[in-house]
């Protein structure tokens, strides 16, 4: 039997739905009240199964020693419509991306030559910093020449004058480094099955049952079996290269107080030996052996049960992001260094890391920079199908166009100004980019680059979005995200930037999965953490 | 890549554990660091597990239209130890104690022999008109003879001197209707042998994977999947019943605002074709046919989908149990009657709910009652070694005898009193009982009983409580709960009370699974959703 005297219901009738009266506008008698209450029900089924499978965010704030609130993460009540032909084409456009991204790492001159501009322009800067660590593992040469990469690229929908049946695929990043969402993309993918499941079998059409109902217009989900995998893979790999007996691990190295866990624990689940070891932490639970092997010892008890050392196989970066986890009081270059200099496969090195700037998305989108990595000249053209212009904002003659451009409100309507430290949050749009750059001085231009703005055709069917504001009915836009997974050997092994041409053995390389946001139209940035973008689920037309 | 701008970090060291300082007192040098450390991470294994399997109660005071907090259960980070012998007894005299429970149920003689005084003595109570709902069927004549229910038998170890070493089983209570935590208890099972697993992979001694992995002395639990399957072998009885064409589906009879969801929703998405309804919105959203069919009307969507009609084929009963349920204005005692009348079979019926009195629990502990319902000797003393003793506060000789013990505070000190209508959270304890009755009307004392207080041997090892409140560390007891479901036919179809010996065909019967929880010491009601008792998983010895 229940009973509750602690958290007991408000008095009055429901607050669900207080707030969204779309439907209740402007039509009436019985269907009024059928929409009403099916829009209830659905809002209380999404937030049951968002709770009832752990796909929440922790309110760290409100954490007691024994307890921590969470909500749900935002969601699309409904299934989002998306060419199935151009759903297609990301996720198997998606190893020629990542092996395009694999080689330019690789290219110590290339990329050096891109990033120099930023490096030098801020030498106490993340960017220079990152790269000083990639120098100094150079100096001290290689011992690991084996990476692997877990990454997203994000796309959507491009129709000049907005109409659907022309859409193109467009890339709006590439997220090399510390990549998030595949866990909870796969829970909400599994939740609109759910609901269509059920739907059908309301309606006596469901032939099948739950567990085996896979509707072919929801494309199906295992990301977290699949990075689990992939990271397996990793850590098989390095145990063939050194089959030491000793206990070997994977390290996940997290950020203190993460709001975001149920992103990162589903893996340490599926995983047969991972532990979690804060960014802070690394210092003082690692260790560097005679053969640069990184030792992560594990406390014991106290109790009896004394610690334990693991030789690291795979770090797991979840961490080591924030400009904020390299100040020098945080040991942050020293953390990184010692991770980046052992043996063990970093997901992903350092180099990874860097080409993950937007300075490097704009600058594979020169002419011919492409084909200069991908050999195959038909997924070149492919990839590079799916490049916005994007111009550098420097001191080069392009640069210098740029500059006049991004400062002309007519002109700058079209665009997006994005800050070479990865994306997110921090990007400007359209007629706010002369404001914003007339605030700063011009030397600090070139640690942005312009993008041409993507505009998606808008969904003749309303969305139905709980975002942590309110229940949003209207028109939407949605970001599809293909994971990839690779694992390759740069075989220039204990290069120093004047070895030649770059020599990459790819090992492994392969489409993981995918995620899929939606957005109310007319916001801009599609962060779930900041409260705008949902995840939701491609309903393949 | 993620960043928190909603939910930022607290400033300062973590707050985790900043209460429980057991561990660092007394304690000195580096043991005492780790074990501070390997108590800060089992906490926070404990606290995302939680999190992210869904095991969360509703903060549904806090709830907004599109969002809904929600904290982990009460639970413990440690599995308590209880003995392996006495656990199979429990699990094994489950099908006799449900046996006893349905044949006692069905003798509407006895049953009313035993009530009588209550309703009697309040007519306009929930037990009178429970009763009356029963009366009215029976003079409506009974067009389902078949009904099932999901019972759960709670136990301590009880020991005269608090001797572990013959300990041995009581039950505290039987529960009959509306049986919850279920669903908890199976996901803290799973979560205890994660924890047991993960170790044992430390230590290199988990020769299995984490899925095949299932220890000795972790007994297992599928609780959600039993409860699944016992449900659809009712609705697949009905069909064979009533092979109509038409739509079926069972209809889960729910609270609103519940906040224990989590034990709820589990069931559903197991189901084949279950629907949630209101227990206020049962006679708006029911009707009843011709012959008695239980018809639930399903709304459309007002945007195309018409309404659907199901046929009902089991009501399961998770409300209507409270007594604000059956106000005059909550039109509880018409819903019920509906339900009850209909030919859908009952989870449980309500004459399954009156046998849950405590009033029933003591009569059955009489001499000879359960010889009377059980046929096998052997099971029937079995059952009967469980019973503490009981007595009647009515104005029996024995009940005469029970008051004046009760009012003696030197010899209440040895029972506990509980109200007749279902307990937890409101027994008295020990010295509290004669103040607590002779503030009652002596007329009303015979609303409860008087019982034998169970005491059980203190554990060597303290345990480790996560709960609302705190982090307990210290003594501990626990409670085994015993889950069975059974389905079975009255044969005396139409029966008046005057048809003669009790007929009863039991179709299915058998152990479901168990619930365990465990409580700081010193504290007497293990209600979990009060905030005192966890949910744990016993580690036999």
């Amino acid at each position: 039997m229940s009973g509750n005297p602690t958290y007991a219901p408000p008095p009055g009738p429901p607050t669900s739905c207080g707030t969204c009266s779309h439907l209740t506008e402007g039509e009436e008698g019985n269907s009024d009240d059928e929409a009403q209450e099916s829009h209830t029900r659905l809002i209380s089924d999404v937030k049951d199964y968002l709770l009832t499978h752990g796909h929440l965010l922790k309110l760290v704030r409100f954490e007691t020693p024994s307890r921590v609130p969470a909500v749900g993460v935002n969601v699309s009540c409904r299934p989002t419509p998306f060419p199935r032909h151009l759903f297609q084409r990301a996720t198997s456009l998606q190893p020629a991306m990542s092996e395009l991204y694999i080689r330019a790492a690789s290219d110590d001159d290339w990329l050096y030559s891109v990033l120099r501009p930023q490096i030098e322009g801020e030498p106490a800067g993340l960017l220079a910093s990152l790269w000083d660590v990639w120098v100094k593992c150079r100096e001290a040469s290689v011992v690991q020449s084996v990476s692997c990469a877990i990454v997203r690229s994000d796309y959507m929908l491009h129709a000049e004058a907005e109409r659907e049946a022309e859409a193109e695929l467009k890339q709006v990043e590439m997220n090399t480094f510390s990549v998030a969402g595949a866990c909870h993309a796969e829970g909400v993918a599994n939740m609109h099955r759910w609901l269509m499941w059920k739907e059908m079998a309301e309606m006596g059409n469901a032939d099948t049952s739950r567990s085996s109902f896979q509707p072919d217009r929801l494309p199906s989900n295992t990301n977290t079996s699949a990075i689990v995998s992939g990271l397996s893979a990793a850590h098989s790999h390095y145990h063939e290269q050194f089959p030491t007996n000793g206990p070997k691990c994977i390290l996940m190295i997290v950020q203190p107080f993460n709001f975001n866990i149920g992103d990162e624990r589903p893996l340490e689940y599926g995983l047969l030996a991972c532990y979690r070891c804060e960014w802070r932490e690394v210092l003082s639970r690692c260790s560097m052996g005679s053969e640069r092997e990184l030792f992560y010892s594990r406390p014991g008890d106290g109790r009896g049960k004394g610690s334990k050392v693991f030789e690291v196989s795979v770090v797991y970066y979840r961490a080591g992001y924030d400009v904020e986890e390299y100040t020098e009081e945080s040991g942050g270059t020293e953390t990184r260094l010692m991770l980046e200099l052992s043996r063990a496969i970093k997901c992903p090195d350092v180099k990874m890391h860097l080409i993950g700037m937007k300075s490097v998305q704009r600058a594979l989108a020169e002419p011919g920079v492409v084909a200069r990595f991908l050999p195959n000249a038909r997924r070149a053209d492919e990839v590079m199908a799916t490049f916005m212009p994007m111009l550098p904002l420097d001191s080069s003659p392009q640069g210098v166009q740029a500059r006049k451009l991004a400062m002309d409100t007519k002109l700058a309507v079209n665009y997006v100004l994005k800050p070479n430290l990865e994306g997110g949050g921090n990007n400007v749009f359209r007629e706010d980019i002369p404001a914003h750059l007339s605030r700063i001085p011009e030397e600090n231009w070139e640690r942005y680059i312009l993008m041409r703005l993507i505009t998606p055709p808008i969904s003749a069917e309303p969305g139905m979005l709980l975002t942590s504001q309110e229940v949003y009915e209207g028109p939407v836009l949605s970001e599809l995200g293909v994971l990839g997974f690779a694992l390759w050997r740069d075989a220039r092994q204990g290069l120093t930037g004047q070895d030649g041409p770059v020599k990459v053995e790819i090992i492994k390389n392969e489409t993981l999965g995918w995620t899929f946001k939606t957005k109310p139209i007319g916001v801009d940035e599609m962060s779930v953490v900041k409260g705008y973008g949902c995840f939701d689920c491609p309903l393949l037309t």
